[in-house]
């Protein structure tokens, strides 16, 4: 499953963007957070993200999970986000990717930070 | 539909308790916060809860939306979570109260803060 990391920097917008893409080549992504500040950039882009796929008749839902990582050599606990269409339809001619979208790579690269900045 | 109001300050595991009670009378509950800290407890409550519901087979998903409230007199964005069964099936029969919850509704009570103290 793509995976992506969102710090509390990250751009909501930018971030429902990548989710986006990815839900339009994998029809399913999951998102990583350490700490509050990420959780809420994460949350505020699925809720984004939603109006992307709604059009096409996905309803799309989150599932938290908790997750325990290391970083650094320190274990830390990290929320782990499921997001999915809730019927499991196939997502990908659906998805109205927002204009700015071009390179989904390059997208998922801005949002894919280093945990340890979180 | 209810409604628990979630604080920074409140205890995630009181809340899933909380969110497991309503789950259990009503099938769905809602839950509205306001700021990252509040978000935080409320996901965490949520991947606690599906452990609460996941026995009886329950998928516990959560669908994240934008709310404009306003709290005195000023506007602010909320972020409201719908949590319910990803096929909606009845929920009643499934959900395992944890021991501690005799009164669902003195932990609703707990659970629902002024949201000015978010």
């Amino acid at each position: 499953m793509e995976q992506l990391k969102v710090s509390t920097k990250s751009n909501p917008n930018s971030v429902a963007g990548a989710m986006a893409g990815v839900l339009r080549q994998h029809g399913i992504v999951e998102v990583q957070v350490v700490g509050a500040g990420a959780l809420n950039q994460a949350i505020k882009a699925v809720a984004i993200a939603r109006g992307y796929v709604a059009a096409g008749g996905i309803d799309l839902v989150c599932v938290p999970t908790f997750a325990d990582i290391e970083i650094d050599g320190e274990r830390r606990t990290a929320i782990r986000l499921v997001i999915e269409d809730r019927l499991r339809r196939p997502i990908d001619a659906s998805v109205v990717l927002p204009d700015e979208i071009i390179d989904v790579d390059a997208l998922e690269a801005l949002v894919a930070v280093d945990p340890t900045t979180n």
